[in-house]
C-alpha cells in the first residue's frame, strides 16, 4: 500500500480546505483501486461537496447552527471555549472517507471536491492520511 | 478491481432509492473483500438503513429539519430554489461507503438496506459507481 | 481477507462503547492496508472522536437533541417508544468505517477512539464486524 502523510495549513479559524489536488496527485500514476482519505485528528472531518459556490460557507454556518460553539452546552471543557463542539464534530462527519480510482483518476463526479472540514481554532496545521489500495 | 456505473431513476422530487438488489447482484459471484458504493454527484449522499417500515420518509422528513430547504438560508444559489440545501447534504451524508463481503455477499445485517439519498429534484436520474476490490 | 465478528454487550440504554482495542488487536501482526469496522445492525453506528474527556455524552446529547426520541415524530413505529429513532440515527452516523493500517497499527492520531454508538434500548448486545484488507 503506498501511504503518505501530508500537512495542511488550517490558520486559527473555522475552515473548509479543499484537497482534491493532493488526493488526485497522490492517485497519479496508480492504478485502479480506492484511496482512503484519513485525517487523524479528533476535531475534524473529511467531506466531498462542491466548493467555490457558497456551500463551503454553508456548510460551516450548518455545522455552527446544528453543533453550537455554546461553551455550556458540552461536557468537554478543554482548549478555547466552544472546543467541545469540535470533539463532537466527527460523530456527524467522519474523518474517512473512501474514493474509487480507475487508472490512476479518483471517480469524483465534476462537481465534488474532497475537502477538510476542521473547525478547531487552537490547532494552526493538520496531518491527512492518504493511501491507495490496489485492487 | 471490477468497477461499473449504475444509473437510478429518482424523478424531480427527494427520494431514498433502494439499491441493495444492485449490490448484491454486483458482488455475487466474486469472494471476499471489499465493496465500495461511491455516488458520483454533489447533492446526493449513500447510506444504509431499514427501508420499508417508514424510515424512508422518517429520513427524509429529518434532512428537511435539519438542513431546511430555505433559500434565504444558503449562499448557494445555482438552481431550483432550496436547491443549496441539497449542497450541503452530502457534508453529512456521505457519498460514499464501504461494506464487507465474503465469499460474493455484502455482510449486511438482517434490516440493513443500502440506498441512495437524493433530495435534488432538478436532476431525474443520479449514476452510483460499484467497485469490488478483493482481500 | 481475514474478517471476524466481535460481540459487544451495549445493555438497555444508549451506549457510545470504545472499540479502539479490539480493532488494534484484530490488526496486530498484520501488513499494509485497510482495517474496515462495521455494525451489521439497522439501529447504531461506527464513529471516531476522543473519548473520556466528556464528547460521550456531548454526542450522545448532540443526537437526542437532532433526532429526538419523540414516538410522534417518526413514522417507523416498531419497539419500545423511541425506537423510530434509532433508524434514522445511521442515515447520519454511518454504520461503516476504514481506517488505514501500517504494519499492523491502525493509523489513529493520538486523541482518536474508534466507538460503536447504539442508542436502540431493545437490544443489549451488538456484533461488529472486523476486517483486514492488505495493500
Amino acid at each position: 500500500m503506498k501511504s503518505t502523510e501530508i500537512t495542511i495549513e488550517t490558520g486559527h479559524r473555522s475552515v473548509v480546505a479543499d484537497i482534491t489536488d493532493e488526493v488526485r496527485s497522490f492517485c497519479s500514476g496508480e492504478g485502479d483501486g480506492l484511496v482512503s482519505v484519513f485525517v487523524p485528528h479528533a476535531t475534524a472531518g473529511i467531506a466531498i461537496f462542491e466548493t467555490g459556490a457558497g456551500s463551503d460557507v454553508d456548510v460551516l454556518n450548518a455545522i455552527d447552527d446544528l453543533l453550537p460553539r455554546d461553551g455550556d452546552r458540552w461536557r468537554h471543557e478543554h482548549g478555547t471555549p466552544g472546543h467541545g463542539r469540535d470533539h463532537v464534530l466527527p460523530a456527524f462527519v467522519a474523518p474517512s472517507i473512501t474514493i474509487p480510482v480507475i487508472d490512476g483518476q479518483p471517480q469524483l463526479g465534476t462537481w465534488q471536491s474532497v475537502v477538510l472540514i476542521d473547525t478547531n481554532v487552537d490547532n494552526q496545521s493538520r496531518r491527512i492520511r492518504l493511501s491507495f489500495i490496489a485492487g
